[in-house]
């Protein structure tokens, strides 16, 4: 039994955030994580040639203040995302190449669609509060909509259409009939607009850590050093009118509060004594995470560069949704991603391994030639089947639940107090929406306790 | 640790019909129950005056043709729901008493939209495959469409809106933009159609068994005797090559296959060794529940029935949602039940006990008088809280569920088989679908086992 002023539930960006400020702030903290390593949702992996790769979360942008914050604090660095050379996407049977962010070969009416519910997406997203969605003067018209449908409504041309619903559910790993369009909204709004969520230069994907995202987690966690204990899965959380003790299969932590900061899915796996308000309650059973795949194929050298290509590619319904340059700051090795997501990524599951590596190796060769059958090294991260990411990168929420349950995303249940990207009214889903959360829900038991104590 | 051919998890009267089953076949069988007492989400109270109560699910109607077959095999017999007089409905300001299935002294526009929407919600019904809704020409359509969203678009009259929204979500206990439209109209094929799921008298609640629920699960508990293990909440099953571990606290059983009959997402907090195919484990974030009080008023007499009222009223956004006459077969002493669900159900969670009572009472008592406000007896049942039912009712598929990841209701993943009501491709949602699915994945465990032996 470890008696601590507070104890945190996760070790990923919003624990590790978390628990760093409270033992700042002179407190003692426990963190229990559940996997045999830190970083949630990120997971950098150190490989011989010294080279690292981002098995999950990888990129940052601007606006980002607080994972930049984080960075400048440990003196972790940035470097840009390759951008040079042409993207390809292939939409209902075309092939574009283009530079920026979307093909103007495309046929006028889709370039011009395009425009069009860019500007209006724009327009929707500046009507919504991101510390309070449901609050939108339209929030109630805009949450009984699911993303495919005001698409049906809005896109013209069926490149274009094709173009948005994969894109925007690719974000959340899920079927475009399955989000709010409200919730897609708000996402955007968190993040100061669609251009930003679908962006990479200058936006979501702008940026990287020198040492990937383990180079900050790597820091933070040496900071907390035995405050962290792995491999212990949170069975139980039982409060009393003194505080917590919060149950691992193997330790009992005892503290005035504690913060969650797992996925809202994984959160109902506790055991909360005595139960947690109904709005929390059913919350946990409405905010799915999705299935994603993300490879790295490793070559000797970034060959696509000298073919003018950015490594950038698009091609929804393939075994590759998406392939990205991920080299290193240093350049060598080429490192080219695949990120495949939702329908696509549960049949890639129902694959035997061999067939999978094979069909995401036809797929990128299809785009960058025959030299991509044969990466030296191919690393295939399956977040689809994460017992305690409970799936892919982000949760969404369906029609409804953000209008009917959204206060409860970071409302303290007692002396619960919720943490995690899905929790943050910025950056919403980004590695900086789980950093500011952390901050938020530290700065928040603190702010609790003193209170408890006049 | 026992040894017995198969194990069911949840003693409702899913996994009790399956353990009836097998132990009838001649198969050793343990049942484990997370609750003190069997039943799930149906609940029996029997009270010192000899009357008894329904805490939870209560109906039985025509063409639930395996719930009836289980109460004759065990001597229970059924009695009619009462519906002379009037009942009552309030909507949008105005008040109707009527018989039947709709007031039409409705305005006449209310009327004719009702009865255009009632023909094309039945004739929607006859193309959806009620063991494969997925497959339903349409599917892929009406799963992009909230419940809340359709009638946006097919009805011109605002009662008639503010019935069908009601009345619909009410059966789901969540909001009218959480549903997608494919399940809606799927729960109503596999009960037949709307007027089914929507009406009493030949219909969803035509009749109950004599002596309630209880009745049923008692005989069939006494049957099955030391085979049930209550307060066993489950918390792993580990598959190998020759069975599955079942593990509850204090407990472990050792079985050739396991049959979870628990809702959707209260399956999700089994920790799976290994974990679940994908599309299951994904699902099991996917089917949320809502929040529903079941509150029992008693009198000394049905004083209702003197005035010529039925018991039955309708009052969307009330305290008291919906009431009906919920008498014994005995007639004394009166019983009225009320039912409030989604979110008037979730602010009632919010109100202290004593200030809940009075607004139901008060609701209740605009509606039938003041001798409404002191009955005898007030029992309350809050299945919003249930921790092992998840919230209330049955569970609901918001929008691309059901075709995105629907064959996963049913699927056997490795030994691991699936029943309860929400498995059950007739009558889901209703006990008889549980009951249904009992026998179902009785006869399934038991065929693949002996097709691996073969």
């Amino acid at each position: 039994m470890v008696d601590v002023d507070f104890c945190v539930v996760g070790a990923g960006f919003a624990g590790l955030t978390a628990a760093l400020r409270l033992k700042q702030a002179g407190h003692s903290v426990t963190v229990l994580e559940a996997r045999d390593r830190v970083g949630g949702r990120t997971y950098t992996e150190n490989r011989s040639d010294g080279s690292w790769l981002d098995r999950g979360g990888a990129w940052i942008g601007p606006g980002q203040d607080r994972i930049y914050a984080l960075m400048d604090e440990f003196g972790v660095p940035s470097y840009k995302q390759f951008v040079d050379g042409d993207a390809m996407m292939f939409l209902d049977g075309q092939t574009y190449k283009y530079r920026g962010t979307v093909p103007l070969s495309l046929s006028p009416v889709a370039v011009a669609n395009l425009g069009v519910v860019f500007a209006e997406l724009t327009q929707m997203c500046k009507s919504i509060p991101p510390d309070a969605p449901w609050t939108a003067p339209k929030a109630l018209r805009w949450d009984r909509l699911t993303w495919a449908k005001w698409l049906d409504a809005n896109t013209l041309s069926k490149p274009a259409r094709l173009l948005l619903e994969s894109s925007v559910a690719g974000l959340y790993t899920s079927a475009a009939s399955e989000l709010s369009l409200l919730f897609c909204l708000y996402q955007m709004a968190a993040a100061g607009g669609p251009s930003f969520v679908l962006g990479v230069e200058g936006a979501a994907e702008d940026a990287r850590p020198v040492g990937g995202m383990g180079a900050i987690y790597r820091a933070v966690s040496a900071e907390l050093d035995d405050a962290i204990l792995l491999a212990h899965p949170v069975r139980g959380i039982t409060q009393d009118d003194a505080g917590v003790t919060v149950r691992s299969d193997t330790a009992e932590i005892r503290a005035r509060r504690v913060i969650v900061t797992v996925p809202v899915a994984i959160a109902s796996h506790i055991v909360y004594e005595p139960m947690l308000p109904v709005d929390r309650a059913l919350l946990h059973q409405r905010m799915p995470s999705g299935a994603v795949f993300k490879i790295a194929m490793i070559f000797d050298e970034p060959f696509w560069r000298a073919d003018r290509l950015s490594g950038q590619s698009f091609a929804p319904g393939s075994a590759a949704t998406l392939t990205i340059d991920s080299c290193t700051e240093a350049g060598t090795p080429g490192i080219l991603t695949a990120i495949t997501e939702g329908a696509e990524a549960r049949a890639l599951c129902r694959l035997a391994p061999a067939d999978r590596r094979q069909a995401v190796l036809a797929a990128v060769a299809e785009r960058f030639g025959d030299r991509a059958r044969s990466p030296v090294d191919y690393v295939e991260h399956n977040w689809s089947v994460e017992r305690y990411s409970g799936g892919g990168m982000i949760s969404h929420a369906p029609p409804g639940v953000l209008t009917e349950f959204g206060p409860a995303l970071r409302r303290p249940c007692g002396r619960i107090h919720w943490a995690g990207t899905e929790s943050s009214a910025q950056m919403y889903g980004f590695i900086d929406g789980a950093v500011r959360s952390g901050e938020r829900a530290a700065a928040e038991v603190v702010d609790h306790e003193a209170r408890a104590r006049v």
